[in-house]
């Protein structure tokens, strides 16, 4: 429904109550897990709750938001780091940063499936994005002869599965220290 | 409920059609998935539901017994592989033959939590027989210089997980190709 409009457009307004709104629900989200509830997400944006259901009509498309927004963030930084200096710094460093942003993304793709929102096609555009952004750091570490050259992107996307899967079963120093055995198989042999 | 019993009792015989019955469901979860019917156990069993309901009160007994037999032949593996005179060899072939009953075993224990089952508890005791003919594996190879040294127990089976995880996305190839970066990762360097 269309509310009476006075004054001049809140449309300012209404951007940066979005965006409030979906920063404070990816902090609740990350500090205590997709069950946390809509109330919560609207006190830490200090908003009314009117305001997150405004921007927002359902927890999952709060989700949904969240969900979109962490594989954009991780696309841009992809594609930051294909410029960087070191190819192959940056391919591992990529990589680590996704396994370490898996816990909250597996939680955030498990509460939307489970609301029977399809993360395929929410996230598909995205998604086709980052995979770019992650050839182009493969090709790059791989000329660089940092990473060997027989593996493919779909054996790389594969290995970021598995090591983002096992990162929520894991502690941190074991899932560094799984993580740092395929990164020495993924080294070019010297 | 007792039955009344007429000759010789069928000890033998209810046995031996337990087994029929959860070779059949075996065979039948791989290929159909686990949404696949009793009526279809029963049938590729060759023996009538009545049978299958008297030792699987519920599908949901059915598919545990399934999973928790799956365990429990990998374990069995383990333990013969122990002794085999190529620790390397040993420790690798176990690795794969996990990872290659993986998407059954990860099917089944989905719809077993899905039914409420708790897999944990069902399979506990014959995971943890896995866990240390996995250590032994591991540690063998190590002593042989087959694996490096420097990665213990959790970090093997995070591994494990991950790549167990992982292959149920990928096809056969693609798995193949990801699990070798993985194995190079974890032998010994020279």
């Amino acid at each position: 429904m269309t509310q009476p409009r006075t004054g001049r457009p809140p449309r300012a307004d209404a951007v940066r109550n979005r965006l409030k709104v979906l920063e404070a629900a990816e902090a609740v989200f990350d500090a205590r897990g997709t069950t946390a509830s809509t109330e919560e997400v609207a006190r830490a944006a200090g908003v009314g709750i009117g305001t997150v259901f405004r921007h927002f009509p359902t927890k999952e498309t709060l989700l949904e938001a969240v969900y979109v927004s962490r594989l954009r963030k991780l696309a841009e930084e992809a594609g930051a780091l294909a410029s960087a200096d070191d190819p192959g710094v940056a391919f591992f460093a990529f990589f680590t940063r996704v396994v370490g942003h898996a816990a909250t993304k597996n939680a955030l793709s498990a509460a939307l499936t489970e609301a029977g929102v399809d993360v395929r096609d929410a996230a598909a555009e995205t998604g086709q994005g980052l995979k770019q952004a992650l050839a182009t750091l493969l090709s790059r570490a791989q000329e660089a002869g940092a990473v060997r050259g027989d593996v493919g992107l779909p054996e790389v996307m594969t290995l970021l599965v598995g090591a983002s899967q096992a990162a929520e079963r894991a502690d941190v120093e074991v899932r560094d220290r799984a993580l740092n055995v395929v990164f020495d198989g993924l080294r070019a042999h010297r």
